[in-house]
């Protein structure tokens, strides 16, 4: 067996991917270093107020990966570091920083995604009208407690748009982002728990609500919450007079043009790989397809621990959009492949 | 650190996640034993023909996991031995099979699916009608090339219906079992590269092509190979004097009654937790919820890992529907969690 101790591994990007991956490094005796872009750890998911399906507090969860960091001596932290260049050399992975160049025996690209940036869909009025926002705005505003800002009163409609920036060939994103359908609903509820009183629709084409819970979640939506689910694509979005935003949308159920009155949309915006992730993707040369994540030619069997290129592999949403479940799994995956990898070249 | 070759590990189910879990905690050093019920390792997946997203080999998938077992002399294999019972002592995990009773110091769960009984749906003719099939049929009938003794000549319907026993509150089945979707159109895209000139339709709820490279499968799908999809529940299938099915489902889209009449159906069957994980979930006590699969409180986290109660943990679908790819994640995650838990009791 290998002397784990005098292994480097890096991993590059502190979100949950890397955060996880570098935990289980970190477990298994390597040192371990970690490049994060950001002053702080915790990527996307820092911006959560709560996961599904379990209502999970997200900064409960960042802080609990967090502790076990800071718990273990042999993992480092490079904040505010940028990764210029990923390389691997003869034995070793370089990696290069504005400040210098480091030698690793193994590196994880965790570089993750970003949102899908909304203005792109024109159509749905995001950066025109102030009542149109992103689901990922929407958790802030829930976490600040500051939703009456957008509803106000006793009654009152909210929309949820799904698929904003995912399965759209015209914004070159062919892919579904797998977690908009259960976060829609479970803002959807969050928003009749603390408003019952209004009407709350979610403008969908399919329900991708793959994970065993989610279906029961989809059920309580519909029966205890009566939130209202309508199959159609949404045309256009405008303001009358008095600000409340009109809405065209086509039930393709009932085949009926619809048109409504809502005084908030959340815009479910899908999952972009994050500007890093393209960089990394075109630097090490992946087989590049059309939607730019990073292709990992790792297979999911144990013997074939490859990575994309010799000691570089790739965890999380950069290689594809996950929920945080899985992504939590494939970080755990992906740091046993390492270990298996600098097993197998030191055996 | 702890030796790990004086740790004795028992994994239940020689399906892909134990076959998976065992090589991973082969590798790892322990000492495993696979306990299977039937003659021979593969499980589910060795009835399949080919698998999605890559239309890998089943069989290939199955042979490599037996290869590097073999290649591990601390995994001994306990074929056509069934498990009756699972407790946790004071320091460790006893087993009884018919013949003794072992101990080790900790077991892996991975009993299982067994896909639902088709006649159960009484109203869709299987098991009275000899041209409606199931899905694993589909496969054995693809494996021996046989499809030709159902559609034969230069034309011909053949359907395949997506949810059977699935999201279905009337057999029990609230949830979604995940893998039917793009299985389906699988199937539906090698009926077709058998036989071009059939006429092939899906009937869906939902299109829950929730991964990443399933989209674009869905998109060959129809513009490659013409498949027909109608969003629609099937009420009834009949035979007529011919030998012809003839069926009844209304296009919710298009608000349409139809009757087809059809050479071939197929029945997209949903996965039902095995009688052994019913029955090792009741022994355990988890926490029963109205599906029978094993509650795991095995937390995502690295921390966090406790098993179903002390020393015992649960992989792949025994906990919920998976993809194979989620399957052999899921294992290899819950291996590392194993060696964790044997770790940190022993610190």
């Amino acid at each position: 067996m290998i002397n784990e101790e005098s292994k480097k591994i890096a991993v590059i990007g502190g979100g949950i991917a890397g955060m996880q991956s570098a935990s289980v490094l970190g477990r298994l005796g390597y040192q371990v270093t970690i490049f994060e872009k950001s002053e702080r750890l915790g990527g996307n998911v820092a911006n959560w107020n709560h996961l599904f399906p379990h209502n999970e507090n997200a900064t409960d969860m960042i802080s609990a990966l967090n502790t076990t960091l800071e718990s273990q001596s042999n993992i480092s932290i490079a904040p505010s570091t940028t990764v210029l260049n990923i390389a691997n050399k003869q034995n070793s992975v370089s990696i290069t920083t504005p400040e210098r160049e480091y030698s690793f025996d193994a590196a994880i690209i965790a570089s993750g995604f970003t949102p899908f940036d909304a203005t792109k869909k024109e159509e749905y009025g995001y950066g025109i009208y102030n009542h149109v926002i992103t689901s990922v705005e929407l958790e802030k505003v829930e976490k600040q407690n500051q939703l009456s800002r957008y509803v106000h009163g006793k009654s009152g409609k909210v929309g949820f748009v799904h698929c904003v920036g995912s399965r759209d060939e015209k914004v070159c994103n062919g892919y579904c982002s797998k977690v908009c359908c259960i976060t829609a609903i479970k803002q959807a509820i969050e928003v009749k728990k603390q408003h019952p009183n209004l009407d709350v629709y979610c403008f969908y084409m399919d329900l991708r609500l793959f994970d065993r819970h989610f279906e029961s979640i989809y059920r309580e939506a519909q029966e205890k919450w009566g939130i209202l689910f309508i199959r159609g694509r949404m045309s256009e979005v405008n303001e009358d007079i008095k600000g409340k935003l009109i809405v065209r949308i086509e039930d393709t159920l009932s085949r009926r043009p619809m048109k409504l009155s809502l005084d908030l949309l959340v815009l479910m915006v899908g999952m972009v790989p994050s500007e890093d992730t393209q960089r990394f993707a075109s630097q090490l040369s992946t087989k590049s397809e059309e939607d730019r994540f990073i292709i990992d030619n790792n297979q999911i069997l144990v013997e074939q621990n490859t990575g994309i290129s010799k000691g570089i592999f790739a965890a999380g949403t950069a290689k594809s959009p996950l929920t945080v479940k899985e992504t939590l799994a494939d970080a755990k995956s992906v740091a046993l492949n390492v270990h298996f990898y600098l097993n197998q070249t030191n055996l």
